[in-house]
């Protein structure tokens, strides 16, 4: 039988857990369910064990014969330590939670946590659309923007493990104020939420758009409890040729390609991979940023670096995650 | 006797050659002229001769006994077939010039050539601010911004040989023309050209400063010819408490730890090493740079990244380039 790794990505709303056969990246079993952000360690972690259970049963093995469990988890991870730190999208109770020690006390195998961009890198580097590329970097744009560089095969960590902040590069001295409090980085002007804070702008000030009948429950005067426009709504609204949103698009595009511009002028590298839901719901974030990236780079970098998508789409994480579990046992894909 | 290289740094306004004994980075003899931008092919490479034969005699060691002979110049190199294939700084008959070739048929020894903030960070990694540093980062501020990325004493190349040009970076979208023609990089506003824009604006508008005696031939409104503003000259200007050009400077150090803050946030480096004239001669400038990155980057790597002076000053780029030609030869500093 093949080795058979469960691999777990803990996102902003959901939680999604695979089966993955580490030695081909298959998926064959999927467990998924809802993040709350009330949630404390306990429920957390039986939220967890459950997407888990749900995985295994699916693809008809018993998550105690899994080569082990690999979590990937927006927030600061302790690698070594097998610690979630801490997170942004959760409760502030859950502090120091040793994730990997409580999944082997419940399932009896070993596991692994990481960042979540970090996964999907692995993902994306062993089954995706990194496979075989000496040198890239990956950037995911959802409701922030994270990246990972990837040499032969490994993450670059960083000297403090911090690597791929792509996020908080500064496009815009003294401009948008960002989730993380600084001013000026693209996050702030291409991420969903970015995206959003701006759809709203135009909707207070009286601009014509479908989004009115798309989010008819939404208040752009105090749009902050709706939280960021799902992907799909941005990708009907810009199919049915609204003005305002398409227009909203082509700038956090424009800023996107700035930021990646950047990247390729001072990393030099082979391909970027964009992925994250925004990536993958509207071709058009991804059109204006790719034109945008060889137009301001310079040219020969510019030229030479290749900007494809993410090949396994949700499953990016869930499969890095299964992988990096499977690695740290010694089996290799 | 120890082995002893030759290194030439053929920079913008000069050039300058050493005699480097490559197992200590100590420079036994310099040899220094200027450089011409009229310099056909066949000037260029006498001028370079010239300099050779100085620095060797001035060590007292014929150039033909030397280990060899590295050159860093400023402009695209073909380091694996030893071409100048071309430099802004020149004349644009320098076209392809085979310039370790020639060397090698001149004196009868090795030659290598490359790009010159790449020999620069070569010199700070064996013998200067890079020493036994895992993984840094080389800025240099001159005429224009350069960089480099090290990692374990090795130059990242990036993937098409052109990684590090943080002074391309986009700090402002849509801002100032650079000289690469792009819009908003750092270099056009950070450099001592972008620094020398700025101060001849302020004299153009009319504001009271130290420059109009400092520099009595320069004609602010047709400031081109007279290139960029001296280092020295800054240097006396801020230490006179001139209120003008204090101001540009803390502008362009704003802007320089805004850059570098993304380098910190995307690379994570364990050291930042600046160097080259403006910031050897202009304390200022390095202590805004600074002040702005930590201000800037995300705690965790803000907090980490040392941020030092290049130690080499003036020799860095010469140190390197012999250090370079002696590695080819096999032998290690």
């Amino acid at each position: 039988m093949a080795d058979v790794a469960i691999g777990v990505d803990f996102g902003g709303t959901k939680v999604l857990a695979c089966a993955v056969d580490v030695s081909t990246g298959k998926v064959l079993g999927e467990g998924k369910t809802t993040t709350s952000s009330a949630d404390g360690p306990d429920e957390l972690m039986k939220r967890i064990y459950k997407v888990c259970k749900a995985a295994g049963k699916d693809a008809g093995i018993a998550v105690g014969d899994t080569v082990g469990i690999g979590v990937g988890i927006a927030g600061q991870v302790d690698a070594k330590r097998g610690l979630l730190v801490g997170t942004a999208n959760l409760s502030r109770a859950v502090v120091d939670l040793p994730m990997a020690d409580l999944l082997t006390k419940e399932f009896g195998v070993p596991a692994a946590i990481r960042n979540d961009v970090q996964i999907a890198a692995i993902g994306e580097a062993r089954f995706g659309a990194g496979r075989n590329v000496e040198q890239f970097v990956c950037i995911f744009v959802g409701t922030g923007i994270g990246g990972a560089i990837v040499h032969n095969g490994e993450l670059i960590p960083g000297f403090s493990g911090n690597a791929g902040e792509i996020g908080h590069t500064m496009v815009q001295v003294g401009g948008r104020i960002c989730g993380c409090g600084g001013r000026g980085h693209l996050e702030a002007y291409a991420s969903r939420t970015a995206i959003t804070a701006a759809l709203m702008g135009e909707m207070r000030r009286g601009r014509k758009t479908i989004l009115r009948e798309l989010l008819p429950d939404v208040d752009p005067v105090h749009p902050a409890g709706s939280g960021a426009i799902r992907s799909g709504i941005l990708k009907k609204a810009v199919a049915s040729g609204d003005a305002v949103t398409i227009g909203v698009i082509e700038e956090a595009g424009h800023y996107l390609g700035c930021g990646l511009a950047s990247i390729v002028n001072f990393v030099n590298p082979q391909r970027i991979i964009l992925g994250g839901g925004v990536i993958e719901s509207v071709d058009l974030l991804f059109d204006v940023a790719e034109k945008t990236t060889r137009l301001e780079a310079l040219a020969h970098a510019g030229d030479a670096v290749e900007i494809v998508r993410a090949k396994l789409g949700d499953y990016s994480g869930a499969v890095g995650a299964a992988v990096i579990v499977a690695e740290q046992q010694g089996i290799a894909a």
